[in-house]
């Protein structure tokens, strides 16, 4: 919460509200300009293509920020659905509440900091999508989300990675072995 | 240029420097803290999986900035090589330099605005890359780069798409005998 005032600048508007498990927060083709904060519980985003297949685009636990930057920041129309997970307490972040806020330096450079990880992430999971094996991919999300294991369903780490649930449990079973 | 002297409050070190076809402005394992502008020609940055294969990450045509943004921002060691595509005149943005620099909060809103752009652009290729078909995939590629296909070759834009040439070379016949 602390982190939170001194990034934004803001102290209003931060009690944190309670969303139940399936709450879809937001679906494609909404155009919503909230960003979520996770305080207790864990949020996913997804996209659905023209065949009707979920893919999951990432997980927000504790501490993530979570929305559809497309939607967000620029007003299309969102790509992606949000939805809780888990039963989930989260902080509803208004772009046109923070757009009139001052900030000083320190702030803004923060903020750039922030989205300049956010930029870091992607690229790193798009160059693994692209040229890492399904299990390099998987090591890795085990280093992302080093949580989530036991808290989301097999079909779900599978749709993250662009892999069918099969291939995820011989990959499961071949880190077993090994190790 | 101007846009950039806007965009970061800089007006010094701004002299375009020239490189040949096929120099490499960067390789994987580098720290490299540059981010370049292209005032002309052409740049791509790549990666190259275990198996010696080559997968394109993205093209900077005129206008575009183009980094390895865990190297540039975090200084880890770069995923992405840089290359010329074609001899180009880059101004070379530091980020030493530029960090040294006071901004106005509307500069600042502008360097937000930047990032949030990339961020977008990046959410796209990722959801493009997991839920769209390669012919979707090819369309979205001749928007985003509209002057750039007689530029680079089918490989690289195979590359560029995670498809075979051939698989390209089906796509643009499908697209010819549609239109």
């Amino acid at each position: 919460m602390e982190n939170l005032i001194e990034l934004f600048g803001i102290s209003d508007d931060l009690v944190p509200q309670k969303f139940k498990k399936g709450h879809i927060l937001q679906s494609q083709g909404d155009v919503n300009s909230n960003a979520y904060l996770v305080k207790n519980g864990l949020l996913r985003s997804y996209t659905i293509d023209q065949k009707g297949k979920e893919h999951v685009f990432m997980f927000a636990p504790e501490d993530w920020i979570i929305s559809d930057i497309e939607s967000q920041e620029f007003h299309h129309p969102a790509e992606l659905y949000i939805e809780c997970l888990e039963d989930s307490e989260l902080i509803i972040l208004n772009r046109k509440h923070l757009a009139s806020v001052e900030l000083n330096s320190q702030q803004y450079q923060q903020r750039l900091n922030k989205l300049s990880r956010r930029i870091a992430v992607l690229q790193r999971r798009m160059i693994g999508m692209m040229s890492s094996t399904a299990q390099e991919r998987y090591e890795e999300f085990l280093v992302y989300y080093p949580n989530l294991v036991g808290r989301i369903s097999q079909r779900m780490i599978a749709s993250y990675l662009g892999i069918t649930p099969e291939a995820l449990s011989k990959i499961r079973g071949q880190i077993a072995k090994n190790s």
